[in-house]
């Protein structure tokens, strides 16, 4: 089986302009990875039609699941929705159940059992649109987009509506910490990489006091690959150079 | 004078992975907006040359500046450079006084005056490469592309040596926290979106115990801009809606 792989695309000026810092794409980053779903990109775009229908067309061919956070709302700075209509060719259509779920909602908070026209308007979704888990706080898919919201409570709770479905074998992983620097490790991580292709292998450097100077770390799904290539990094480091390993 | 904009590009698979939360992203947000600079995009990108030559060349038509973080030290998966040297058209050559920083650098941490092979490579820069700042450490700029290193406080460091180049007039904001929902506030936003094209108008909304259930920004360059639609919308407010308003 093929890893599963997938995009993130964070919709916000607030997060571009720095009111807000971003919490939805590492808790992403995080959720896909312990899932076994190999993250291909994280984009912050703005809020522009043109910006999320030119991510929207790129990352849904690349990847398998393209998430999208936030611009899901009424108001006019929320274009998430149509704008991934328009990268999918799908018309806008009002999805019946959705504003079921809408009126439901907003006569819980007001009391009011009438939605306003900027509420039904959320109920016009992508043609397809599927409604997943609890279905008086649905998770939109449509084709391989995941129309997540931006508040990051509510976009853990639909993620999670969705998390089982995306489940694939874990990644194993192994970590060297080496007292020798880059200039000296990289020809050994040459060497290693070029052997063990389905192994990736991240070096990452440290400038401060710690014990270590470079944290090697050994990454993949099998791990009899990440433990013949540990086994061979760790037999052509020199003497005295190793601190310790990690893992797999 | 237009306003100046910026992409940022986050090399690394440690952060799609989620071993390492992104720190360059956030700081450069925060620094671009004080600066006055509009950022257009963060993207964060594999290790991987086929995915940085691609959001290079298309980030550095759009954006005055592009900043990739990330990816330029000595061993195997540090491609950012010969990647921008690729989506620049530019052949990558020696640049000597790149190489006695290095050189300098090494004999400073390892007390050994000469430079392995390895780090020599850190050297080759895509042609035409301007080194600017303090020339032991200096920040390299080809075209509009400003290539920062991945380690925070470096690119901290690099990134402050250019800034002074960068400054615009200040972006000016105002704040306005109001009782109503998204839902009764959204007519009343695209009268004064569509009255002040120049003003950028956000909504967020929060669904907790506080004061407030949405709180609108407006946000331009020029103070009386940002005033005149604070005023219209002030005014289009229901009595009793307006929690309080801050700036600009």
């Amino acid at each position: 089986m093929r890893t599963p792989t997938a995009a993130v695309l964070v919709v916000g000026n607030e997060v571009l302009s720095a009111k807000v810092r971003d919490e939805n794409g590492p808790f992403l980053a995080r959720r896909l990875r312990e899932l076994g779903v190999q993250l291909l990109s994280i984009r912050t775009l703005p809020d522009r039609t043109d910006a999320i229908v030119e991510a929207v067309d790129a990352e849904r061919r690349r990847a398998t699941w393209v998430f999208t956070s936030g611009g899901v709302g009424p108001t006019h700075d929320d274009l998430t929705v149509p704008a991934v209509a328009l990268a999918l060719h799908r018309p806008l259509v009002v999805c019946a159940p959705m504003l079921e779920a809408l009126r439901a909602m907003h006569q819980r908070y007001t009391g009011d059992p009438d939605l306003p026209e900027p509420a039904r308007r959320m109920a016009l979704l992508p043609e397809g649109t599927r409604l997943l888990g609890d279905p008086s706080f649905p998770t939109l898919v449509v084709e391989n987009v995941v129309l997540l919201p931006g508040v990051p409570e509510f976009l853990r709770l639909q993620f999670e509506q969705l998390a089982p479905d995306l489940a694939s074998p874990p990644f194993r992983l192994a970590c060297v910490y080496v007292r020798l620097g880059e200039d000296r490790l990289a020809p050994l991580l040459d060497a290693v990489a070029l052997a063990y292709p389905a192994v990736d292998i991240g070096s990452y450097p440290r400038f401060d006091a710690a014990d270590h100077r470079v944290r090697v770390t050994l990454e993949a799904k099998d791990p009899r690959e990440v433990e013949e290539a540990l086994r061979a990094l760790l037999a052509s480091l020199p003497d005295g150079a190793l601190v310790r390993t990690d893992g797999p």
